[in-house]
């Protein structure tokens, strides 16, 4: 299946819940890190906070991109019980929140 | 200023409104492509279409990131004309849209 290979960006953007501490954000964040031990898949991890100017940003604060080999990857991911576990606490605490997962394309011009 | 060294990574996600064609998204992506050439800090591009299986993309179906040197480099891309003709087309096309601009941090845990 063609479509199934290749490295895929996993990017969660959050607005978290008026309320919620930096210090539970913090923990939060290390809490997603820590992931890439537990669940072998899961590549790499990054994230950052809105620092953008136009102003289109809608509300969200927070950027969290992991890397997977591949959408099988994905899948054993979004099923393993580390997972399931953090997305429950973690979703407990955002006010909105978008997953979106794409491979990555450049494009010759 | 501390803030504002450092890549700064620049996210769009994309919702095209109905009717616009896939050959329409394909010469909009390549428009975007070519700031790279046109908008020095512009350092790369590339983009992806949602793949995700959470059903938490929001309707959002392309994404598009592009990295620059610097919150200055940022700037200067928002402001060039290149920037702002392909702005005012892009956004022509588009039922929703988000721009997040981040500082990707890893964390050590």
């Amino acid at each position: 299946m063609e479509e199934s290979k290749g490295v895929v960006k996993h990017v969660l953007l959050a607005k978290f819940k008026e309320g919620t501490s930096e210090n539970q954000i913090e923990e939060l964040t290390k809490g997603y890190a820590k992931l890439v031990d537990l669940i072998e898949p899961m590549k790499s991890f990054h994230w950052g906070k809105d620092v953008s100017i136009e102003n289109l940003h809608q509300g969200f604060t927070h950027i969290f991109e992991s890397t997977f080999e591949s959408m099988e990857g994905v899948a054993e991911y979004v099923a393993h019980p580390a997972h399931v576990d953090f997305a429950n606490l973690f979703l407990s605490h955002v006010e909105k929140v978008i997953v979106f997962d794409y491979k990555p394309t450049t494009v010759r011009v």
